[in-house]
């Protein structure tokens, strides 16, 4: 599965984000990569590609990574989408804010649950519309819906629902009768949908199913944004793509973004092509490991006095309610100096996640099994 | 200087936009890439860099890179920029386009010289700002600025001035001279400068001279955009960088863009640091066969009935008016099918340029002498 050891030596490289903002003595769990080393076939594939000189690639959309994406959505059962159905992007982000200006205009209000992965919630202001937030109810056995109050959320600005699934940070994967529910609220009140489904390949229940194929009414309301980066650990190597059956919503987005958003790179296309090709053994590995490591840090969390946790269906983000702990005022700061662990605050996912931290459990067990230790020392202290 | 033979059937390779647009029987002198392999070291850094994994890069702006591009421009003359004065671009397409939003608004005029690299009208137009364009005129010399039609452009909607040096399609190098007199032009009517100066690594003229260098009244007016594409040709690596000693118009431009804009990918940021940190003997060896390219097109040139053409001061590329030939109202489309030779057509490049074509002359003297061969013969047929 990785072709590098995973030390804390070996993965502090420069380049890396992950473990080169905080000092040494830190352990990093924070941002959403993976220790681990990507597939062999892709490193093979860039490497290959490196052979025949780095000018301008097909901009306008590769035809091979077209065919090979539309396949794999076929696969988890959208209808076949017509031609420029599909569209590529640097990455998904982008793609969250296009899809915000191109379909609302400033004064708008968006919908989205809370807590939210953080550009969810700067792509609805950082252009002048309104967040409309629907806070997930916290019940024993995960993280649900409140259905009154996405009702009660609505407005008659209210014109786009933004969806994220499987959802991060609290790792749900929505079932057919939620996104069904869904479906009927988005017709319901005339709204888009915008499915975020980044971390797809990255379900512990088994194939993925895509919002989109709940209903054919939907597919003319939905735009979907998907990339390779969470599944394949290609954070660095930006791209991802936007599909839908209505070009209309497409043309949107494309024309409000035009020009200012920028191409995927060639080694970006070469990548996915070959994520898309590979034959699956390295991703079946990887979510082995990080079954075995949600496992792991749900049996922690059960001997961790005051904290509250529901294990992820997908994705290797852990969402850690810390709320009922004497230092929940200032958590991600607090296990920062006193464990040595780098986590994600809980603020920037919402307001009222004060005292939430989001714990990247994709590392080695070991590195994982420090962490834990270190963290659950530190809450116990206090 | 290259590491693969340049043959059609070596260049055709399936990701490249240039080879593969047209069909085989065509020799593609068109978009602005070369045909030369990189650098060997940008080709080694690259694959030393797969070695790492490919999570997260430092997205806020690699430090390495900000160093070296910094010390690079200070050698250029420009005075050393305030913390912050330097921000990362997937593009310097993207960079322009945002520009026009962040420093204008819609309604607002924006002034551009013409022929120019069909982008400029196109972030100008596409959101809805309106260009006034004014033709270089065409001496026995070269292309030259004219400043009584500049001085009329302008109108009380006039907010920014985009310039483009060394000038793309014409090759030409704006002297120091000219360059003042934009500078005090620009102050004259308080207009913002855009500057994009990517091709500034491919002068045949000796070192470059930036914009921003000209006057220190002008460093608070002016936002310069440059990248390594074109000297490196890495077009397929995205990435760029726009600096000013104001701020306030980075900032304005990177809100206008927030978010929507993706980032450079870890790859293209390791390609541009192995770029600055080259030994030059690449690049030297690339100006020499574009000299001689160069000097070839020019020689060649002189033996064309009906053809006029200044020979370029930097860039690769020649911008041939044939305004006088019995097939000027299909050029492009004339030597497509005749010659098989696959040019740029003029009309892009603004109102007023059918007839002509641009050339792009970053090949083999091989592949050249083959090209103006057969397009000499389909002007004669004529």
């Amino acid at each position: 599965m990785t072709s590098f050891t995973l030390t804390p030596e070996v993965l502090r490289h420069p380049d890396s984000y992950k473990w080169t903002l905080y000092p040494q003595e830190v352990l990093p769990l924070w941002v959403a990569d993976m220790d681990f080393a990507p597939a062999p076939s892709i490193v093979a594939a860039l490497k290959d590609r490196l052979e025949h000189g780095l000018g301008y690639h097909l901009l306008r959309g590769d035809p091979d990574l077209t065919r090979l994406l539309g396949a794999r959505l076929e696969q988890q059962g959208v209808p076949p989408l017509p031609e420029g159905g599909m569209r590529f992007l640097p990455g998904v982000v982008p793609g969250l804010y296009a899809a915000v200006l191109g379909l609302t205009a400033p004064g708008d209000d968006v919908l989205s649950f809370t807590p939210i992965y953080p550009p969810f919630l700067s792509a609805i202001r950082d252009h002048g519309r309104t967040a409309r937030t629907v806070p997930l109810l916290q019940g024993e056995l995960g993280w649900d819906i409140d259905w009154a109050a996405l009702e009660q959320a609505v407005t008659p600005a209210t014109r786009l629902l933004m969806l994220c699934h499987p959802h991060n940070p609290t790792g749900r994967v929505w079932t057919r009768e939620e996104l069904a529910g869904l479906a009927a609220f988005a017709l319901r009140h005339r709204l888009w949908v915008v499915s975020d489904e980044l971390h797809a390949d990255l379900s512990f229940q088994g194939p993925h199913t895509p919002f989109v194929t709940i209903s054919p009414e939907l597919e003319q309301r939905t735009l979907t944004v998907t990339g390779p980066c969470k599944a394949y650990n290609t954070a660095g190597l930006g791209i991802g793509a936007m599909y839908s059956h209505n070009l209309a919503l497409l043309d949107r987005v494309t024309q409000a973004s035009a020009g200012v958003m920028g191409h995927p790179s060639a080694m970006s296309v070469t990548m996915w092509r070959a994520a898309l090709q590979d034959d699956g053994a390295w991703l079946a590995a990887v979510l082995d490991q990080l079954r075995q490591n949600r496992d792991r840090v749900t049996a922690w969390a059960a001997t961790v006095p005051l904290l509250r946790y529901s294990p992820p269906e997908a994705t290797y983000l852990a969402w850690l309610d810390l709320t009922r702990h004497p230092r929940a005022a200032d958590m991600q700061a607090f296990l920062l100096s006193e464990a040595k662990v780098a986590l994600n605050d809980g603020p920037p996912f919402g307001d009222g996640y004060q005292g939430f931290v989001r714990l990247n459990f994709a590392t080695s067990p070991e590195i994982l099994e420090e962490a834990l230790t270190r963290i659950g020392r530190a809450l116990a202290q206090e």
